[in-house]
């Protein structure tokens, strides 16, 4: 590959947010081309590829990736595939971004690593805040010693509305959602890692399925090397809106981020003053995905190290794991005292 | 008077602000005691005067007055009789508090002046605005030079709704409305004086009074000598609420206030984000109205000059007759050209 | 006592929040009068009283409430001592407003509140956000089921600066400062009471005073009966300004208290936007401080149960305490199962 | 042109809003490509078009305009250029987007109306306001009906610094800054259609080019035919960024739009609350200007009426000589009595 020829990119996984960036490999990227999609849903592949004018599209993963055309994948199935398919990818020589989390347990994790190292790859994963305007502004600042040492810090996630609970697996609220914070945490507090973690959850949005173990409310204390103490807090339907926020409070100042509302207009009228707020999170993070991407192609491109690394994924995980343990015994964990479950 | 004793101030006229006034003097102010209330209409100030405990309530304003006990007044009657009062109570030797308008011409402005400054009593004008804590913190930062030279100023006042339209005079929304504006807009421009005036309004709460000259809208422009350019607006109809909001932009930054928002509450729901808004100017400005009696009180006490005064007064009140010409003749007015009507 | 008669009140302790809360009584409210200053302090209450116009002033608590003048009495006292001061002050007739703490141990806490009963007095406690305009107007709209059923909560205190820590109680983070936050959670999840708790403490602020036992960052979680999850957070030294904030998250809605900006006024310059923060809890509190003494005025006029009773500061008490065991354990603390240390 | 294949769009004027518009036309928009750049100054569509990947760039934009594979030009010239190259490209057939203004004559802007008009091409103006998801939102919502009938309006533009003042035209401030704020406030009074206009102006950011007849700072005051009131603002030099704001207040309710804060990360220290502030309108503005592109490139595919036309850039344009005329005379403007200077 040469920086004259555009990156060519497979896509594998075309649901929603596999559908979002295929969009962006197709048009948002300079320099960026779309070059296959793999669904082993019938049709998928081929429905997103003949909307978005990307010829090559399958249903065998194992296609995409043998494809020698194909520079870098992007990977964006099933939590539970993603390991795998980074392994895979990683063998067959591609650069990897996946969808986080990049695994659910750590030993997954430690293969998905180390199979990136070996194969000479960039892997990158899908936290998309540390992209965002907000928190990277954020982080700058942090990073620089603006707020002094970290000692408080909060993030947040509340998903606007609970899909089918039938189909949420009992720890998807960790895994999948809390992930996200836990990263933020670690990111806000940059160069310290987690010691302990206390973690309560419960199935408030849907007690009726609680008894199928589906937890939908969490909030997590992590205490941190440096001393700082984190929470960390989701649930499954905020009826207001996609409600992102974070909070860092140090030494010498405090950062917050995130903003429910969805624009800057405000509207005034007899029963007080309101916004509209955010139901999306393709509304809100829209930038934030696309750049997560550009990063992705640089650092493929250029061959410096991604901005987000395996070890970045494994490290959330470790909170996850953590707080998953903390719930099921009822007390603190260590986290260096984790074992895969 | 001794700084012993506590300063006994007497009230002339008993209306909604005059009674607010009134609890303010009867309770609030520490060395200072509500001596004495009169209101033409029978009954008015008695009524007060019981549920204040206030025993020398009376129907003259003259007897008032007479009274060698009281060392100060506050005049809280309807604006056209502020001037005569103002020199009724500087002649008996009282220390005056006036609320806003002082005056509605300038031979009235410039006599209630003489007299007081011949009776060698301090005359307080109820610009209250100017003790709202961000109202005065933006003037000292501008009197600082926070912000360098003024360029562009707005103030503007929304009042939440239109009383009878019947009982409102046609120039009521210059001479009592956005005469608080042009107070602030020389407030925020420390040391510059109005130039020239342009003025429009029109009836556009209730359109059906336009024949009988009532005015509930208008947009005013004033150039000052600073060279800076600046705007007040008002409306006799916010349906969401009391809207008072100023903004000075310099050389060197800008300054913006007001806020119709009336806690810090923020509630979310389906409909998004939402606040109650302010509907009374008793909420609004509660702690500017105590505070400018307080410094009343101060005033009287250490003999210094009022902090608002009577050329205060008159300087508003030019901006207000010039406006209103503005609006007769369709043209600019020179505010040094300006004659009473 | 007649209602004609104002209310005589006694003030005890006259510190920093004494002082404010006598000169509340002083001056600030309507139908009641300061009528005796009493502490132990050589002079401290004379001075007051000089200054407030309160001729009644003694080191001798005892004197105070032996006084048969003296209707209620405010207690403002050093934490340890308030539970005692009740007693004897129900003891002696008088209606008791204490500040909080109203004790440090639960059997302390019972015998002031069975002393309020027998004794047939009043009893209310100082929990002033609850008389907030943000927080009463969120407290009346959870109540009215606003947001639904509570299930996530937050409240945090961040004082502006660390005092001399020499001089700080190991435990005085959850006695004196997050016994606020306990009560707000309460507050915003009415009808709900704590069932388990776990806290985390540390000493960020300063950590060469960790071996005297000072925790000055504490973070708390608590589990509510209705299934709710809360955290309460403080640290001792907030460099930006005094930081109250809540949130309550409900299943129909949320709400967010506190702002931090000291006024509505905004600076925008070189340097982006700009705002003052609030560093003092009397100009943030200000009106609820006032608004609390009223209330309890009021209820010692009409006989009415007071609105922040002796169980409130019970319940509030017990999750402080549950903390306190949590730190010490390393583990969670069920609230009933909780006894003194 | 058939809907398979991609719109080919020609480029002319790649000064700072130009290549942004290139860059758009070549990566942001499916369905587009950037087929041709046209500069006048020697190498400066080469070199953009390096960059961009478009092989076809020229010094003649006759050149551009005679290519038959093109199907639309964006127009992003000097204003002064802008009416006789509509003209010109609509002779060609091209379907034209142009940049504003249009003109800067209302005798320009009949020709440059009537030669798309004659073509059958679309002609679409850069208002990109209107884009902008905030302004879009307030529009709906006015002509909704959601505010009542307006009675007040605002919009203000602040640029964030004084380029070079030599290069500036003396009326700039009115045809080509404030031209965009007449643009906004018909667009949030829809259906209404400016009567009068009043207007002063001044050399404030740098009076030592007054005497060349520079104007850096203005105030226009607009009254509609539905009675409405409105103000536009502008100065050449806001230290503090690009402020862009607006604000329609109707018998219903109100409407603010705009927000100088870059993102939604808030910074609190030892200085109190602060936000950084956007500087630059290609950042406050990006989705608006890919929108207005993507808008145009909608209208040209499907034939449809573009959504800011040629008779809306007129009725600005109407507004700004007004205005001009206004600070030319001194007194007010009657728009139908217009003619061109």
């Amino acid at each position: 590959m040469t920086t004259q020829q555009p990156l060519a990119v497979g896509l594998i996984g075309v649901g929603r947010m596999g559908s979002f960036h295929a969009e962006t490999l197709a048009h948002r990227l300079p320099g960026v081309r779309l070059a296959a999609l793999a669904d082993p849903a019938p049709g998928a592949a081929r429905s997103l590829g003949d909307r978005l004018g990307c010829a090559t599209a399958c249903t065998d993963i194992g296609e995409l990736l043998a494809d020698p055309r194909i520079d870098a994948v992007v990977i964006a199935t099933p939590a539970r595939t993603h390991a795998g398919l980074v392994e895979a990818a990683a063998g067959a020589g591609k650069a990897v971004y996946c969808e986080k989390p990049m695994a659910v347990t750590l030993a997954e994790a430690d293969r998905a690593i180390a199979s990136a190292a070996e194969a000479g790859v960039p892997l990158q994963v899908g936290f998309n805040r540390r992209y965002d305007a907000g928190f990277r502004a954020a982080h700058a600042k942090v990073a620089a010693g603006g707020i002094g040492t970290p000692q408080l810090l909060r993030s947040l996630t509340r998903d606007p509305q609970l899909a089918d609970p039938a189909r949420i697996a009992p720890w998807t609220i960790f895994l999948e959602t809390l992930i996200h914070d836990f990263d933020v945490l670690r990111h806000l507090n940059p160069g310290a890692e987690p010691v302990e973690v206390f973690a309560t959850a419960d199935a408030l949005v849907r007690p009726d399925f609680k008894d199928r173990g589906l937890l939908d409310t969490a909030v997590v204390t992590v205490r941190f090397d440096n001393g700082a103490l984190a929470t960390a807090e989701a649930s499954f339907q905020a009826v207001y809106g996609y409600d992102v926020r974070a909070e860092v409070f140090g030494s010498a100042g405090m950062l917050t981020m995130g903003d429910v509302r969805r624009t800057h207009l405000t509207a005034y009228g007899p029963d007080g003053v309101a916004a509209e707020s955010v139901t999306y999170d393709q509304h809100l993070f829209h930038d934030a995905y696309v750049a997560e991407l550009a990063d992705f192609a640089d650092s493929v491109r250029t061959g410096r190290t991604p901005s987000v690394t395996g070890e970045d994924a494994r490290a959330a995980l470790s909170i996850a794991l953590a707080a998953i343990r903390s719930v099921t015994t009822g007390g603190t964990v260590r986290v260096d005292e984790l074992q895969d479950r």
